[in-house]
């Protein structure tokens, strides 16, 4: 299954000029913190000491997984479907807060198993009807993955075509923390059990059973560690769709912004494949999930928001979006010592 | 000194429907987190299920101080006056910020050491030119107090009768921070070493430097513990009246959002004489100056943003502020599993 993108790696010769740039601004040195780095991190992306942030866009990839039939999650299959029309109609989390930042939000059936009516911000891009159940089969063929990590990076070409520099990557699909689970088991060696969470909200019983259920699984297929042979095996639709559009994004020179824990483990097996994907890369938070405060940790990342959010759908990515207009903001607009003429 | 606030227990009653409200939204239990008991608090503060964020605001006081002349400022006190006129000419990080979100931005010469020029944004209400050298005497008499006081809160009850309901605080005034340490050590009884820091940015040396500076100046007034004896003496003007401000917002039962090192130590002193102001705060960010972090932990707060920001001006008020308001449009906006039809 060859793979051709081709992600440049950022381009450090603004760094002196940007950290010079932020060092001349009306207030003390390192001052504004965190928002330094990542105006520091913004401009070296887009290569210029006046970024800006255009189009910005949250696309929601949604699939079912057939491991949810053998009790993995708090909630049934059909809340998948049930959450992309609520998407639609503008009522989930990520609905309200998009629209409070502006934000465009497209959805995208990877392969929900239900027949999803049209809507003008529903793009379908089915590969199937919910992944197999890889308690006894790969959840998907090697060319169903192929075909989905394409169908991601098609989704973000598009936005980029249209203007848009800016992007994040949301999931919708009822046990896709077990996937992620595995995900991150086989592809950091950490134990199963830091990998394992209560996703929607599983009990004490319930998470022992996640447990067992995704060790059986592990031994049905050991000893993988291949990224794309993990992705297909473990992985889901949405998954792999989120792979390719990372791909996609950081091959084009987009600032991507990270949501939780199911999209960070999608981004380790983009970063195994092309490890340059991270540069471009900003965490919108850390998840309350089990889990992705070492992933973070794997990224070497420090995460913007620490609200013990554990939502997906990208609504991360739309609670920290301000923060890097500010960062942006405060890079083109504030005076200068020179310019406001305050002594230092 | 005679106080006359009235600041009412924030209205518990509501507390379950409010719980129950954000419990039928589409999202797992207890998914959204932090912003889950924020959005309870801020309806609680309101009165109602269907919280609102009215002309929000933001007032910067400023003030100097005699202590600057020990050399405890890595700034000359010249810096006060020349960060006003940065502030009014939208320059400054809090300019650009407030301007983001669209947030009233005031200043008030609380005590600037200069004769400063008339500015539509800028309200005179100087006490004097700057505090006395507190190693020496009271940075104010007590009539300067009660008068910064009385300021304080005429300023916020303006903008409560102009419509606002949601208001913070920011201060300018070089030398600053060492008023604040000292308040904090005289009110907490925590060791001085722990409330002192390097404030805009002091070496080892310097910090060393301070904190003897600060000792002394304990020797010389010792074993103040009342919160108003502690304010006039070791206080600034932009402090006290930040205290007054508080307390006005309070009665008024107007939200506020509490920024950093500087603006929780006058939130201390308005704490010490009403325990209630502290119901109606929401802290924005832990920061990076020595001595915040355990100032929170007194307030038994968990800050919105741990960006390592240590800047004032309200800063942290601006950046913190989308994330209120992603409480109140999820708590309002937000469809319920019946609305949605949603399983559960």
């Amino acid at each position: 299954m060859p793979l051709d993108f081709v992600i440049s790696p950022r381009s450090e010769t603004l760094s002196s000029l940007l950290q010079t740039k932020i060092d001349q601004k009306t207030k003390p040195l390192g001052a504004l913190g965190q928002l330094e780095s990542l105006a520091l991190q913004i401009g070296l992306c887009q290569n210029t000491l006046t970024p800006s942030l255009n189009k910005p866009c949250i696309i929601i990839f949604a699939g079912d997984h057939g491991i949810v039939e053998a009790g993995v999650s708090a909630y049934p299959q059909t809340v998948t479907a049930q959450m992309v029309a609520n998407f639609l109609s503008g009522g989930a989390a990520i609905s309200v807060f998009a629209k409070q930042h502006q934000l465009e939000l497209l959805i995208v059936d990877a392969g929900v198993n239900a027949d999803l009516a049209s809507h003008p911000k529903l793009i379908t891009a089915k590969i199937g009807k919910g992944t197999q159940n890889f308690l006894t089969h790969p959840a998907m063929t090697t060319e169903a993955c192929t075909q989905a990590l394409k169908a991601g990076a098609e989704q973000v070409l598009q936005q980029f075509n249209n203007g848009c520099n800016c992007i994040g990557f949301g999931e919708m699909g009822i046990g896709n923390t077990s996937s992620a689970a595995l995900l991150m088991h086989c592809l950091t060696a950490l134990p199963l059990a830091q990998c394992v969470g209560r996703g929607t909200g599983l009990n004490d019983d319930q998470l022992q059973h996640k447990l067992s259920v995704l060790q059986q699984a592990l031994n049905q297929h050991n000893g993988l560690t291949q990224p794309l042979e993990v992705l297909a095996t473990f992985g889901g639709f949405e998954i792999a769709m989120m792979v390719g559009a990372y791909l996609k994004a950081a091959e084009c020179g987009m600032l991507i912004i990270v949501d939780g824990f199911i999209a960070s483990t999608a981004l380790l097996v983009a970063s195994k494949l092309y490890p340059q994907v991270l540069d471009y890369c900003v965490f919108s938070h850390a998840s309350n999930e089990q889990g992705h405060q070492a992933l973070l940790d794997q990224f070497k990342a420090k995460a913007l928001l620490n609200m013990d959010l554990r939502l997906g759908e990208g609504s991360g990515i739309a609670l920290a979006y301000p923060l890097l207009q500010s960062a942006v903001v405060f890079l083109n607009e504030m005076s200068t010592f020179a310019e406001a003429g305050v002594d230092h």
